[in-house]
């Protein structure tokens, strides 16, 4: 491995979420197998995706255009917006294909640690959203971790003073969860939100 | 996701070895986070790597020249000569630091199953290679797989008619392993290739 340029790659692929340098090195012999068929192509796909994909203006979300295909759509419910954290929230929501209201991405949550406050967030742009006064439920999507749920105690506060509903997602046994595995803490909320079978 | 390029990007690299969707979608967004410092360099290394890594005429192995610099290196051993597998087994032993001899990329195993025979791996070169009478120690470095074995038997009688020692790696306990954990067969090689203390 005394090449410059190879290495180079694979301390870089190394760093991306998830991978090592032994997957990394995996990755990157597997790419060089067959440069045509595989690394000419994938860097051809990662250029199309540099160049062309941006935030929409609108809610946050990634898309070839300006406004994303979900903002565009006239056909999905307008009056429901539903905060997500991320992207790759959004795409989960998607996924399931239950949701078809709007989304507003905040791109993170509030964290001491981390030194993530409401500036930092795109609270202001949904505000503004909200005030247009299209929306008639605003979901708050936001993962069940500590700081999770203290940001959407801080929405729920802030955009108190608006005339719109605010919702949550329920919490409970994940479908297919077995109850001998769940932490006390998704019992205790399991229990308290039950409802008659 | 209704993106697609960016889901044509996603699909691709979960094809990549030890990924599936979920790491895919999971690195996409984390290159999209930021393009000028993660997915734009990460182009640039890749289309590096393409244009310059070819393998080495010598040995097989991938370097920026014609002759890698471990074949061009006058002060390794020139009379030792390594066969393995793939070149990241070469990776594998020069990270070890122990062996200073040359390499020899066979480019695989022989194989009923994937229908790999003598003729799709590089023998003919490696044959080559040993009647220049420069060599006077071969070692087999093939893992000791059923395929890997069946290979290396292989190679031991078609080059036993030159007169080259023929070696392989030892079998037996890996360093840090634990008897209990380890497979029979291990244990039998180690019993019967027993050295005095």
């Amino acid at each position: 491995m005394s090449e410059q340029v190879l290495e180079k790659l694979i301390k870089k692929v190394a760093k991306l979420p998830g991978l090592g340098p032994r997957s990394s090195r995996r990755i990157v012999l597997h790419l060089l197998k067959d440069k045509e068929t595989l690394l000419l192509p994938i860097i051809e796909d990662m250029s199309k995706v540099a160049n062309n994909i941006k935030k929409c203006v609108e809610c946050g979300n990634l898309d070839e255009n300006d406004i994303c295909q979900i903002c565009k759509n006239s056909t999905r419910n307008q009056t429901l917006l539903c905060v997500v954290e991320t992207v790759a929230d959004l795409w989960a929501l998607e996924r399931s294909n239950v949701y078809n209201g709007k989304y507003h991405i905040l791109g993170g949550v509030l964290s001491a640690i981390d030194g993530i406050n409401p500036d930092q967030l795109n609270i202001d742009s949904l505000e503004k959203r909200l005030e247009s006064n299209v929306f008639t439920e605003v979901i708050i999507a936001i993962s069940a971790t500590l700081d999770g749920q203290t940001t959407a105690h801080y929405l729920a506060e802030r955009l108190g003073k608006l005339d719109i509903k605010i919702t949550r997602l329920a919490h409970g046994l994940p479908v297919g969860g077995e109850l001998d595995f769940l932490d006390d803490g998704t019992i205790a909320q399991a229990l308290k939100a039950r409802n008659l079978l």
